[in-house]
C-alpha cells in the first residue's frame, strides 16, 4: 500500500460537485469507481478542495491509498480509461504516508470569469458569471488591492462555513480584461491565490468586485467591509460556473 | 411583412446542427418555435450557413419575414425570452425584400481551435480538436500562407458537397498560439476568412494544418495538394466541436 497523490482536472457542468452525494453523480464517485475497477478494491479518494456543483478544476489534488502493480506513469492512463472525458487524471506521484491533501495544502489558486456584455455568449453559459450592466474595470482593480494580506474573512463566506478560524491570507489577486470575440463585451478574469478559502469565499469576493464595478460599493470601503465581518455588506455570491480551481501548492 | 435579418449566437453542443431534422433538435427549429410563439404565425428562418452538429456560432445570420408590432430593438429580447440560454439573438435589422442570406453573403469568418497537450482539458471537450502529438507551430504558420487567394478547393471538402463550383477565395488565414492554463500544452487558434466555404472545408483545412504540424505534410506541398483536387492528399476532417462561425459580411 502506498499513498498516491493524483492531480485531477474536470468540467463540473454535469456533476453535483466533487463530494459524493446520495442524490446525484459526483466527481469523487466517478474517480472512486474508476479506482475500484482498476485496483479491485474499495478506494477512498480524498480531495484537497470540495468544489461545488458547476465548479471546474484544472488542478484538483486528491490522495488514494493503493497497491499499484504498474509503472506510476501508467496510472493516469489506466484510471482515465475508466473515466468520462470530462474528468481527467493529469498526474500521479507517490507521497509520504503522512501526506494529507487538506492539512498539508499551503496555497490554493482559483480563477473566476465574468462576462460583461449586452447579451450572454452561449458558449460561456457554463464557464462565467454574466453581468449586463457596464462594469468599471479600473475601480475593480483598485478594490482588489484591499483584499491582499491576512484578514478575518468571516463576512466573505457562506453561513454553511464550518472552519475553526475564518482568518485567511490572500497572497495575490489579479484582474485581467479581454475583448470578447466579435461582440461588444469584455471578459474579466480574476485570479486569486490564498492560504486557503472559506466556503464560497472566492465567489463572494468575485460578487463583491462586481458590486464595486457596478458602483454599489466603493473601492476604499472594502477594508471596512472586511473588518465588519458582516456578510450583508459584501456583494452577492456569484455563480458557481465562473469558478475554476487552478492549482494547489504543498 | 418585412424582411428581418437576425444575428444569432449559439453553443452547438446540444443540437443536431443548424438545420431542421426529423430526428433530433436543431437550432433552426428552436428559433422557428420562438418566432411562432411571438408572431403567432409559422415563420421560416433561413440561415446563411448550415452549421453541423457540434459546431458553434457567434455571428450566424438568418432572415425571417414577419409583421412586427414592437420597436425593432425589442425583437431580440422578445425572441430570446422563448429561447434556451444556449441560443441568443444578438441583433435584428430590417433589410430589403431582395436580401438573401445565402446569395448575398460576401465573406465569412470561422475560428477553429486545436488543443495540443498531453491530456485533453475537460473544459474544452466541446470546444476544440485534441492532438496528443507535439505540433510544429511554425510549420503550420508557414503552410497557412499557401491557402490564400483563389483556388479550386475540390480536394478540401466532403464528398457530400453540392456546390455549383468548388472555387473559393481565402482572404485571410491566421494562426495564434496560447499557453494552456496550468498545463504543459498549448491552444492553437486558426481564424480564416473566405468568400465562402465548401461543406467541411474549414475542418479539412484545420485537419491539413494538423498534418503539417505532425510532419505528415510539408508546408510547400500545400499548393500541389490543392491543385491535385484529391481529398485523400489533404488531412483528416477535424472535429466539428473546434469550429465556430464568427462573422458574415454582406
Amino acid at each position: 500500500m502506498v499513498n498516491i497523490l493524483l492531480k485531477i482536472a474536470y468540467d463540473g457542468s454535469n456533476y453535483h460537485g466533487w463530494q459524493r452525494q446520495i442524490n446525484g453523480m459526483s466527481i469523487q464517485q466517478k474517480v472512486e469507481e474508476s479506482c475500484f475497477k482498476l485496483f479491485r478494491a474499495k478506494t477512498n479518494v480524498l480531495a484537497s478542495s470540495r468544489t461545488d456543483t458547476g465548479v471546474h478544476a484544472l488542478g484538483q489534488i486528491a490522495v488514494i491509498r493503493a497497491v499499484i502493480k504498474m509503472p506510476l506513469e501508467m496510472l493516469p492512463i489506466a484510471l482515465n480509461s475508466n473515466l468520462p472525458y470530462d474528468i481527467r487524471i493529469l498526474d500521479a506521484q507517490i507521497v509520504e504516508d503522512s501526506f494529507h491533501p487538506i492539512f498539508n495544502a499551503k496555497r490554493k489558486t482559483y480563477e473566476y470569469k465574468i462576462e460583461n456584455s449586452r447579451i450572454a455568449n452561449p458558449k460561456l453559459i457554463n464557464y462565467a458569471e454574466f453581468e449586463y450592466h457596464k462594469l468599471d474595470y479600473d475601480k475593480m482593480v483598485e478594490a482588489s488591492a484591499f483584499f491582499l494580506g491576512e484578514h478575518d474573512f468571516a463576512g466573505f463566506c457562506s453561513a454553511k462555513t464550518v472552519a475553526r478560524t475564518t482568518v485567511r491570507t490572500i497572497y495575490n489577486l489579479e484582474l485581467k480584461k479581454e475583448q470578447e470575440l466579435h461582440k461588444e463585451g469584455t471578459i474579466i478574469t480574476i485570479t486569486v491565490t490564498g492560504s486557503g478559502f472559506l466556503y464560497n469565499m472566492v465567489r463572494v469576493i468575485a460578487g463583491t468586485l462586481i458590486y464595486v464595478g457596478l458602483g454599489k460599493i466603493k473601492p476604499d470601503n472594502i477594508s471596512d467591509i472586511i473588518l465588519s465581518k458582516d456578510r450583508k455588506r459584501a456583494g452577492k455570491t456569484s455563480r458557481a460556473q465562473g469558478l475554476t480551481l487552478l492549482n494547489i501548492e504543498f
